[in-house]
């Protein structure tokens, strides 16, 4: 019997295996075409309805409203830590920055060269969000930006701030899409896709249309919001084998039964993995309970020796990628998209047993 | 029977058979992992090995002197077009550039926010490119840029320019991989993958390391040389993706013999190719045969109104993809090294027996 894996690794991160099996049986002949999707023009006729079937099922799964502009860029998050002042900022002082751990931080010093990334709540280290009051918004900001859910340490924010009419920015990587979301609370959304999204290589900008038009002159093309925009994330060749992956992923989700349905499932698997932890004398999760991750569980063990043997003893299991971020070390069960329930029912049988045994 | 199917893409290009199969076999389980390539960590031992080995592949390929960096970076080459001044152009206020056609011209045109793009010679439209003595070289340049391969007229440089102490800086999107390359002649070279690398989604960077340091601070972090080289271009979550299918082409290459085999099959797909332009009466191709790309063969008709009835034709034979890029229309067989000789050998039956008919 071939044995079962069980993948809950970070990112990039498990994709639905009916994506990869269409992947599969379509590598070396998309649509009878002869040719690889990977092989064809992003101009040729077929490409663009693949993108633009992309763009109109992923603004049907987050509800985007028409005044925002879809695009699929190339970079990843960071990359976007230093292009979103060089679009945003125009001829403004500064912005101001939700400090929440690894990933905000790294927005925040990414922004160093353009303006003031001015700290509107400074919660760096601390195992919980600022609430709704703890917010010191300044109403000149260019924009507001924070990270909904931080992937390192299995942070998240339970609420959407409210920035009045300064624009509000998230760095949603590891959760778009794993649940419903107001789209119009934002001014942009943006997200590297190799969580839920796709493969890395791919990222996604969710971007209102009046944001737009402030770019300065030196940033790249390709990765300026206002020429993409208007060339439908054709200014250059995009990434065609992320997008056509990740147009999968979007069918999938909506075969699904769209974000809802799929974050009832997130739900459902956070909430098993979180009460392992908490009825157990083994595992520790010291985040604030309503800041925990619904995407990235993270835990140590009560004993730190034993970590080595659990991973191995995981692993050995099937059950994949559970080691922590290196910044941090400890464990983490990332529980995207396309990690089934049935996979965080055996790592929390697993750490039963290994907990019965140790 | 099965449709034979001839790819002459321009880019995204064809790929290497053997290398879509492999791809297309270890889809779901790579390395009996029981994950996707794609599903799994960048930092993983197996894709760091991955990583590694590619490098050392390339490293081989193309006999790259150990004081050159290689980088495997996202964005394309015109992201590069801005990189480049961000990350050479240090405190100096012009760089020099050769205006052969419609890539170099948006380079030049890229460079406007950081200094001046000092004209070294200007033959846009020309149907060859400068000679030696006609290139008017500023000893006081940042670099000197250059496409030695402009993909959309089939214009390419039959020798390296000599530059000097300055450094030279080149393009290679269409020609890297192609043939033998003396690196050492070049400061900087750099390519975008989808011709004869691999997909859309990842570009390469070979860069000598006397040129590193001198990126501006508003550099993104991902898109800047120097961090990450010292990063082994894992910065941030590279194109894992696209950086397997690029590691399985450059075994290929190998495999094939290296880059003198590959050469002297592209010389002979370009040499029949053009004869058969040259012996007819109906193809018509006006660059100056010195300066004829070895990669991008470029054809009218004498007479225009044939031109979509040929690319009819050629479409139900199975010839694929010969429009000419829609700036300057005509017919483009590009023919890079995935492109087998008995795919131009039907080729041009095809076009002998169309001229034959019309």
């Amino acid at each position: 019997m071939q044995q079962q894996y069980y993948n809950f690794c970070a990112g990039p991160a498990a994709l639905p295996t009916t994506v990869l099996q269409r992947a599969q049986d379509e590598l070396l002949n998309w649509q009878g075409r002869g040719v690889s999707v990977m092989e064809m023009s992003h101009r040729h006729p077929a490409f663009m309805e693949l993108a633009e079937t992309a763009e109109i099922n992923l603004r049907r799964l987050l509800n985007i409203p028409n005044h925002y502009k879809v695009l699929f860029l190339q970079g990843g998050a960071t990359t976007q830590f230093a292009v979103l002042p060089m679009n945003l900022l125009a001829d403004l002082a500064s912005a101001d920055y939700l400090d929440t751990g690894i990933w905000s931080a790294k927005a925040i010093a990414a922004m160093a060269p353009f303006g003031q990334a001015r700290l509107a709540a400074n919660f760096a280290g601390k195992n919980q969000v600022p609430s709704k009051t703890q917010l010191q918004l300044d109403p000149q900001a260019a924009y507001v930006h924070y990270c909904p859910n931080e992937t390192i340490s299995g942070l998240a924010f339970d609420y959407v701030p409210d920035t009045g009419s300064v624009p509000l920015v998230a760095d949603m990587s590891s959760v778009l899409l794993s649940t419903p979301l107001e789209v119009n609370r934002f001014g942009l959304i943006y997200a590297g896709a190799q969580k839920n999204i796709g493969p890395a290589g791919l990222t996604l900008v969710i971007v209102r249309e009046d944001l737009l038009g402030r770019a300065r002159p030196e940033t790249p093309g390709p990765l300026n919001y206002t020429l993409q925009a208007a060339q439908n994330s054709m200014l250059n060749t995009p990434p065609t084998l992320a997008w056509y992956l990740a147009a999968m992923v979007f069918e999938w989700l909506l075969e699904q039964g769209g974000l809802s349905t799929i974050a009832e499932q997130n739900q459902l698997k956070a909430r098993l993995l979180y009460e392992q932890i908490d009825s157990s004398t083994l595992y520790i999760n010291t985040i604030k309970p309503t800041c925990r991750s619904m995407m990235n569980v993270t835990f140590t063990l009560d004993n730190p020796d034993l970590e080595i043997l659990f991973l191995a003893q995981a692993e050995a299991a099937g059950i994949l990628s559970l080691k922590g971020h290196r910044a941090v070390g400890g464990m983490r069960a990332s529980i995207y998209n396309a990690v089934p329930v049935a996979a965080v029912k055996t790592l929390i049988e697993f750490m039963a047993d290994f907990e019965r045994r140790h």
